[in-house]
């Protein structure tokens, strides 16, 4: 495999291998301020819209003095933040400069990641209002591919997949309510987890729709997913969309899966926009899934469809409109501005009406996929040059969510997994995804895939863990089982 | 406690009391063509809209032949189904005569009661498409109180109370959105029980709210409910609200509560519309439960009042709108053309805008009432003539749902309890409500409650069954506990 390899860093940013540099005897005062040197050098991918000033990751850094990776299981870990979500005393722009204030507080998401010893670098580049799968509609600069920049990050959560990919950070957070968080994930080569509806508090952050709004999660393999899952997914009572996880879905669970044969759904009927390169690489992920003891079975993915165009064509684009209401249109980009004008068309009827739609779709979607271990997808039908998507601005956008729109309009958790590169060394990747609560059974599930479809991590010259190396976690015994007694 | 009684009827008809009648010699040929001349000749009440022919009604019993009470946990029972529930080749009509129509299949929640054996005597008057609680919009006559016929019998499944409160039926199937399956059964001496969102089946139901609509059970006592609800609440794939019932909210756990002390919750301001009997009668019927060991906590009930008010003043209009869309606006009456006709008015921003809110309020709300065992209100401020209500009817209407409108959108399972007379000897009666899947526990304290605040079931000369009664259910033995194995 040959791709363009970012030659900059040096540590392996993973959490695990991460702990165990400090460990070792790196500490976060020798770490952070070299990353925050690297993220200002490699300006030119347009990932940044903020960079803490040295001064205020010192606060950071200062705070874990006396601590140590053994008292905090994020110690020193380095993250991202999708700008649209609060980290306190930085701005909150949302990608567009009239809409931004600077919060007292940080989002519950971001707190939780502190105080387990995480340390934020900054705030990251993103299409205006998370509204789009591109990374190009920025007043903060066109968001570039890490592998080859001529090509989109993908959207929205442009910056924090970039940041991820180039070793600038250990992790990132974005968002995604219609495939922000996994787009971007697919087209720099990295794990991108959007968690089921409500499973990660949206409190502090600025909704795109509200309703189906979701934290997400980049990673350099799915290892750190699930560590980091287990820290932010908590029930959160002041966020009326928040839910409590299940019990069975804790990274505890994550390891001990998968021993004996697995079944998974692929699409009966796919798209690659005629792109031979990505048609090759899912069927190669189709095949190692099979060779891993997976038997695949044929769904008709017609209803799937049905529900993602629900979203940009139905009402729910008056969450948009109502999250945006204090900027005037005119201070928007023109593609978000002619989104968010459709909300005027749509009125309570259509509200209903589409909500029962989507209802009836959920129930044939269930059905559909009730007897499978997880369904596998292309994560998008095929990747595009900046100058594709400039051209043609809506119509790309969209098809580049073909196989993310329906997803939180159906409540489903994905991960979507790095599968490889085109001839123009650009990422691609597949989805797995089932309903709410399985993230962590679908990490699993991914973590055995990822390192037989890609050798390295993000854009780093570190490898995918192997499998048999120790797990971060301790599997459940065998000889202990949980009871619920019930009455 | 002095009312008009009704002694045209000589059979206990409630579940239990009627099982023993059908083994010790009654048959279904002999009750149920006496119970429908009876139903024909008790037409000043306005309780039908169609009773089923003799010849009819001969298929349902000889249907029953070489089967017995032994055989069918509903055999011979009879019932009464409110004319928004369709019953094969009767006309369905919403108390619209130029809506109806005549299905070919029952609803599945007809179906599952035909099936254990009871018999459908006919459908019954309703507010036209269940759009109010008075039982007085209806082109079939306005239903008239079974107790006081100057009164409203309640509404909108008027006909359904009034047959079951007269002892035709031994209990009926009503729907409820903002109270319809609660204002009537407490202006009847009778038990309503509104399960929670799809516990049971929607499909062939008329929609008035599509989201919020529940079918809702009449019963003369808790014991009946309970069992019916055991036979209706089964998960219907072909629903698309249709929701799981839980393992806990089963008839088997009914009789074997509250044998410690319990606590419930009281608004902290009550309002009576300053009818001192009606607040006499509620002061009464808590003290009866602090004496079988409740601990009443006063609650600030103002976020359910302001849930309440969304369901008329928001969106949810737009729903009833949808549902009633095949017939024009003239064929209406003025009432419902006046309330539905403000659907136009909401746009979709309003729609989420008001589901935010809702989302918002029904945290406070759950936060209010998670640490008491049930809540306890009125079910109606109280009682109005026929003659008020036509004085006034878009207000008082509004009135008689103070206290149910919220119950539906906060996502709460209720049971309104008889709790005695007023002077004009017109009942009157509480609610107890709960989280969803509650319904079997707030029944069991329903029956504790019932006989110490009414002697008789319904406008009957049958008495409330005493606690100290055979149950109808086995108790879960002290020796055998359910365990679910969880990993």
């Amino acid at each position: 495999m040959t791709h363009h390899m970012n030659t900059d860093n040096t540590e392996n940013l993973s959490i695990q291998a991460l702990r165990a540099a400090y460990r070792n005897g790196l500490t976060p005062q020798a770490l952070i301020p070299r990353l925050r040197e690297q993220a200002l050098v490699q300006s030119e991918f347009n990932a940044w819209i903020t960079v803490l000033d040295q001064e205020t990751l010192q606060t950071y850094i200062n705070a874990l003095e006396g601590k140590s990776a053994a008292d905090l299981p994020l110690y020193g870990v380095p993250f991202a933040i999708k700008d649209n979500i609060d980290l306190a005393g930085v701005p909150t722009t949302a990608a567009c400069p009239d809409f931004s204030y600077t919060p007292d507080e940080n989002a519950p998401v971001v707190q939780r990641l502190i105080d387990a010893g995480a340390i934020p670098l900054g705030k990251t580049n993103l299409d205006q209002f998370a509204t789009g799968l591109v990374g190009t509609r920025s007043p903060y600069g066109e968001a570039k591919n890490s592998f080859n920049p001529e090509y989109i990050s993908g959207g929205s959560s442009a910056g924090s997949a970039i940041a991820t990919a180039l070793g600038q950070v250990s992790f990132a957070l974005g968002t995604d309510t219609a495939g922000s968080g996994r787009v971007p994930a697919a087209l720099n080569n990295l794990v991108g987890l959007k968690p089921g509806k409500g499973l990660i508090s949206t409190r502090g952050v600025v909704p795109a729709c509200r309703s189906l709004d979701c934290v997400s999660l980049f990673t350099l393999n799915c290892d750190d997913a699930a560590t980091l899952l287990d820290i932010v997914a908590q029930f959160d009572p002041q966020d009326p969309f928040s839910r409590l996880n299940s019990h069975l879905n804790r990274a505890r669970y994550y390891p001990a899966k998968n021993e004996s044969g697995f079944t998974f759904a692929v699409p009966e009927n796919l798209d690659f926009q005629n792109d031979d390169e990505t048609r090759a690489l899912f069927i190669a992920a189709m095949e190692r899934l099979q060779e891993q003891g997976g038997t695949a079975v044929k769904i008709d993915f017609s209803p799937f469809l049905q529900a993602a165009q629900l979203l940009y064509q139905g009402p729910w684009v008056a969450e948009r409109a109502l999250a945006t209401a204090k900027v005037h249109q005119s201070a928007m980009l023109p593609a978000i501005r002619e989104i968010i004008g459709q909300a005027d068309n749509f009125k309570a009827t259509d509200c209903f009406t589409a909500q029962y739609t989507l209802a009836a779709l959920k129930r044939t979607c269930d059905a559909l996929i009730r007897n499978v271990d997880f369904v596998l997808t292309p994560t998008l039908p095929t990747t595009y040059t900046r100058a594709q998507i400039n051209d043609d601005p809506i119509k790309l956008n969209s098809t580049l969510g073909t196989y993310t729109n329906f997803m939180n309009l159906l409540d489903y958790a994905a991960v979507a997994i790095p599968a490889g590169f085109n001839g123009a060394t650009v990422p691609w990747g597949v989805t797995l995804f089932s309903f709410e609560h399985t993230e962590i059974q679908l990490l699993s599930y991914g973590r055995q895939l990822h390192r037989h479809l890609v050798t390295h991590q993000g854009n780093t010259r570190h490898n995918v863990p192997e499998n048999d190396e120790t797990s971060p976690f301790p599997a459940p015994s065998a000889k202990t089982i949980d009871v619920v007694v019930c009455g």
